[in-house]
């Protein structure tokens, strides 16, 4: 288990991150050249299969034990009315993963991914980050533990997802300060605003950048004083599967803000994340492009969970039962193109 | 089994197409206003659920049987080299699929298909379009029926793949003649040709065109003079399933140009079709519009088979795993939208 000791430690662990195995990368590329279907036939099959080998270390990648952590928190911001939901909803949709009955219980399932389910102190929101930072260092530190606690050994992929009533506002608040931009740019609908409510919730973002922007000075104190604590979670979970190895599929808005920050300090940080989809969250595919990363899919989906990623699951399954299932053109005695 | 007597058979049975239970349709509409997540959340997942519902007529649609189904063709016209693969590909792939080693039978296996290859007589290839219809009466009402014949009773869903060397010719020649547009607009590179090459293949199929254009009355006669057995046997199939109100996933660019002329004769044709994806061949976005169908996914494939459908599949069970396994906020005391 990877747990970062300081925030030192964090920071440490940030600037030396593991790369992929450029031999494995190059075994499963060559093995591709050779499978019975015209190359790049499969499009981005072939590709998921090859960044799957470089992560994975080995020339044909598998996908036995998938993890899915869904982490929770509480945004003391919520109580400025930035979500259509009441922030009660964030334990009570926590009852309902315990319960089997949410969407990412289904999807989870459908995959074939051992879903966890992470609360994080949400009787105990995160301060209102208008008034100051959201988290103590110490509250910091633990959620990025939270996370990295989830990302065991021998894991073949990783994904997460987030419930937190109110957790857009600090995914903006994010990326407006790490990718540029004004808070207009980042903040959306989330879960069902009006225009009226979107206003207000630029004019939340907008001063607490206003606030904090002058102190955001490393990853760690941007997800300090803007994330929260779900959002600290997935930022340590998936440096954890960086630093074991482990490919992850980065899910919606909030997934990919919870990174912003640690890719701002280290621009290759993405290199082991796949984009599962692009949300409807309008601002989803301006971090995206933000990241460099391409979606997988593009469904209209914005509910979080990480149900985009238990989605996209399945095409990585696709990807890796091709890459390791087909027949070469020796074997299968056909000929080439002419 | 659905099986065509004759062409007049045939053609009445596409006069005469069942529809989607609406009561089904209704109530699968309803379960989703119930589930716990803002409704629309899940984008086209649920709309994925409804259709699926629609077509198997219950409220909750399952996915137990699915039905593959891969027809092989070979084409005279192949011999004036309009594809960068000789013409004993086919048969050497078709030996492929059987012997499991081929991307379609990974990709069928990763999705729970059940998959059947029914080559058509491949020692007699189809005659030259260019110089007469591809297909006598018999040959033409023989393919269909081979297509309708994989299409059993109890299939929750089917999808058709093909290989033919040589066959985005005449699928080029049967989208310019029906969905109108030139030769220029509906010929792509194939399988890899270049561009000397396609202006090649847009002139055999121009000359295809001038010759049996004025001839092509309905869907039969349009499929016999400038399609092929796998060809027509696709449209059989998925002819079939409407029928049997089995849902369909229509994979590339061939699948969907050999219904083209179903929808000429019958503009509701397609309405129990999903499309999986859009592929590389340029024309297929172009086809996918005029048919007022949006794709699944967009992974740059363009390997035929029905890899496409097949990964597509994967979302369907996706769509149904949310549909049929949450719970609703009254089951799980969720509060609605504030």
């Amino acid at each position: 288990m990877i747990g970062f000791e300081s925030r030192e430690a964090f920071s440490a662990a940030l600037a030396d991150l593991p790369e992929a195995n450029k031999v494995a990368q190059a075994a499963a590329q060559l093995r591709q050249e050779d499978l019975t279907k015209p190359l790049g036939s499969l499009g981005r099959l072939e590709d998921i299969a090859i960044f799957m080998a470089s992560w994975q270390g080995r020339e044909r990648p598998v996908l036995e034990r998938i993890r899915a952590a869904v982490f929770a928190g509480n945004h003391g911001v919520a109580a400025r009315g930035v979500s259509a939901y009441p922030p009660e909803v964030t334990a009570q949709m926590v009852a309902n993963f315990a319960a089997g009955g949410a969407a990412i219980n289904a999807l989870a399932d459908a995959c074939g991914a051992e879903l966890v389910i992470v609360p994080i102190e949400l009787e105990r929101p995160t301060a209102d980050f208008v008034e100051e930072p959201a988290m103590s260092e110490e509250d910091c530190l633990a959620a990025l533990n939270a996370g990295a606690s989830v990302v065991e050994e021998g894991l073949d992929l990783l994904f997460v997802g987030e419930m937190g009533i109110g957790n857009t506002t600090p995914a903006a608040a994010l990326c407006a300060q790490v990718c540029n931009g004004t808070a207009a740019e980042w903040v959306g609908a989330g879960t069902g605003l009006d225009m009226d409510g979107i206003a207000h919730k630029q004019s939340v973002v907008a001063q607490a950048l206003a606030l904090h922007g002058a102190h955001c000075t490393d990853a760690f104190e941007t997800l300090r004083r803007l994330g929260g604590r779900e959002i600290a979670a997935m930022a340590g979970a998936i440096l954890a599967a960086r630093i074991k190895r482990i490919p992850v599929l980065l899910d919606g808005y909030i997934v990919c803000a919870s990174i912003a920050p640690l890719v701002v300090d280290q621009p290759r940080f993405a290199a082991h994340c796949l984009a599962a989809h692009c949300s409807m969250e309008a601002a989803h595919a301006r971090l995206l492009d933000w990241l460099g990363l391409a979606p997988l899919l593009q469904l209209g989906m914005r509910l979080g969970e990480g149900t985009g990623a238990a989605v996209a699951t399945q095409l990585v399954r696709s990807a890796i039962a091709a890459h390791n299932g087909m027949a070469t053109f020796a074997e299968a005695k056909v000929a080439g193109v002419a």
